[in-house]
């Protein structure tokens, strides 16, 4: 299976006078940031700072796009058309590549937040807007994203596509994530042994005790559970001690 | 004195569900549009839109950048650091430069809007700031901006310059615009007969009599006069027939 | 049937440098105004200034309430519990009724938007929620809302609830609007008979030709038709003839 | 010189997703809270939530009005007329009393914050421009404000108004407070022996040892320094012990 896996974690979710996570403590563990764009968290100053901080530890930049609800942080579904999907996307991750072009870089992948991801992962139409603003935004610029429509939809336009895993997260047994209304602070040594069974035999136990099978390119970990850097240097240790090769999404993908 | 100049003009100001302008009637008539970028008006599908409209007509893609004050308009000052003004122009342009991208083009210039265009072109520190990111976004791009901050901003920094006049306001004996409140129909002949003395004898008439003296790249026609189609076709054709070329500003450029 | 009835016009829909609509024209000929309150459109001068207007024509003030998108002009359906349905209700209502007041006038009615009035006329749970907050705002503060649902929920918790028929819309055969994408102008005359067919028989002619039969308190006339002070004096005129006081709202329950 | 005075508290400035302040801790310790409107901080859930914990601790409502600024929050200066300073109140103050209402209370109080403070705060046409909103929300609502131009404002336009002191800042020789850039943890005893030699005498000491004289009907605490609630509980009981009843401002009022 995988000898080589991405470890990518939602960043640069501040927005002026308010500070969320704990993007300094989680860089130098990950290998890509979802970096928000300004629709739902991040503004301008806090994206030039992430991205001098992925820069800095050489983690692969991605635009987390969203809708345009600052209020609801991205999480409530809106009515929106392929046309705005695509919009959407060209806006956000084009302010986010001009931060990357600045500090000598540039866009790796693109990942939806929220509503807009579930959304876009569940209806092709919606998906190929996405890969045409994706593929706008450059040749080996990638899409991250779970489920059966993204790798569909990646195809029909000619974009690269990372499928992606949970392991600090229960699958339920028809294979969806069951979502906590609070991320809990999970042991760490349990997910990085769910992060070694999904990348070297590409299955995932889920609540029910059956195993989903997948393979991913990209696993997620939640920078908002309490204990996050704990897991993220658990989960990489232990990657690197059974020989899979913890590197940013654009090496794993080029070595597919 | 000029063989060739541009003719920019403010572009793309509609916002969601409301319209204003009158873009497809005067995309024909210039050759550099400043697309707003969503902070002061515009919104992705109208950026698009306009990208879509400026590169059918060969017209040179701008970003008209501005503080984020929807509500205002972007012409109320707004205190902001050179740190601030480096990161908005970064995502408004950068934004812009994606849908450019997405169209086959890309950014030829930044001008900023209202009081962002002020503020910079009155503080040195601001502007500097202006210009390290406009260099970021591209060797190429230029700044467009009257006055005697912008050039020596743009030469510190290493941007392109481009001095702009306007013919369709009045200019007082200090040399400043005397800003309409809502800006009049101007006669179309006299709008033209002021461009060609600018283009052709780098003088402008004051409202007292004297002349003011200055070597443009660019002249600016505002949309938003109620003949503003008639002057810039006007202004055009006494331009072309006087021997002066009309052309997108980076060619304009190329040969000085 | 009814002998007194209330013409409704959805008002104050420009913001900032946008206008949109034509409240001068039509605010002397109407008898009850939905004024936005700055979240799908309007700002704190134009609710101001509408409001101005409507007490100066005796014109009965409402909050039109809707989704937090300017954007989309509020007609985007949006995931919202009905906690975000009563406070979002609060908050709009309550910054108009501030308005009404330092106009010496409070708020007659609520009315809410697009995508918020059709999920409100949906869901009994949502719009016992919309209600909730109308009571708050006033005993007598009403609600103004088409359907079955809506004068269960307003009963249930206590509050005035005035049906509304529209007479410059088709009804489809189950009794749902034909939303046109760009109102249309129709004929003032074809209106009016509509309008006072409705009024004095209770009923409503479907584009099958079968006949709706509904007792409304007041009248929707479209201001964005082309001709909307051309059909609100028609309307307005021939209800007069018939015998029908065109009377605000407030004045209307008060007879029911 | 005061029997009672009143300790006051900005609250409720978290944002959607995002938490600031230490509200439930503090609440119980103050007696006025100024509450964030929605436009540089707070939103409709937050405002109601913060409203409901005043109420449940006979807390005064005040409303903490803003420029629209949520990214600068609502610290930067914007050039802004009277009648936007009299609009912006009446919208924000107009929702936060719907708020107060819906709980079975009603606005006590207006207290501008950041720079809609300072500026109001320095110029009297601003400052007579915000009393009118004031009036307009109920004949007994004060404008809470430090500084020579508000009580003449005040007294012009015929609204209450209420002197505040800082005893958790400096304040220079020339009478201005020496803001800190991140509000350090002052020692509580130190705090509350200034807030004393405020309540009891009117002098506070000037860094430069000389002492100011000011009569203040509330005493401003910082809720965003560390220890927030350990001074203000200090400085509670040590106005208690000498004789000065914490009362909410309405009541402090009343009495003079």
């Amino acid at each position: 299976m995988a000898r080589a896996i991405d470890i990518n974690c939602d960043m640069g979710e501040s927005f002026g006078r308010w500070t969320l996570g704990n993007d300094a403590a989680l860089m130098p563990l990950i290998t890509s940031a979802n970096i928000a764009c300004g629709w739902h968290a991040g503004d301008p100053a806090t994206m030039r700072e992430t991205v001098r901080l992925a820069v800095e530890h050489g983690v692969g930049i991605g635009a987390h796009v969203a809708f345009p609800d600052l209020l609801g942080f991205g999480r409530r579904r809106m009515d929106v058309s392929p046309e705005e999907v695509y919009e959407y996307t060209l806006y956000q991750a084009g302010a986010l590549q001009a931060f990357a072009q600045a500090a000598g870089s540039r866009l790796q992948h693109v990942k939806p937040h929220g509503a807009f991801y579930v959304m876009c992962s569940q209806n092709q139409e919606l998906c190929e807007a996405l890969c045409r603003a994706i593929k706008a935004l450059g040749d080996d610029v990638a899409l991250v994203m779970m489920g059966e429509i993204a790798p569909r939809a990646a195809a029909a336009v000619g974009v690269p596509h990372a499928a992606e895993g949970y392991v600090d997260l229960n699958y339920n047994a028809q294979g969806q994530l069951v979502l906590e209304r609070r991320k809990q602070a999970w042991d760490p040594d349990e997910v990085a042994r769910r992060a070694e069974e999904l990348a070297l035999e590409g299955r995932i136990r889920t609540v029910d005790g059956t195993d989903l099978h997948a393979q991913v390119q990209t696993i997620c970990i939640h920078g908002d559970a309490p204990n996050a850097p704990d897991i993220a240097r658990r989960v990489r240790e232990r990657l690197t001690q059974a020989g899979v090769e913890v590197r940013p999404l654009r090496e794993v993908l080029a070595r597919r």
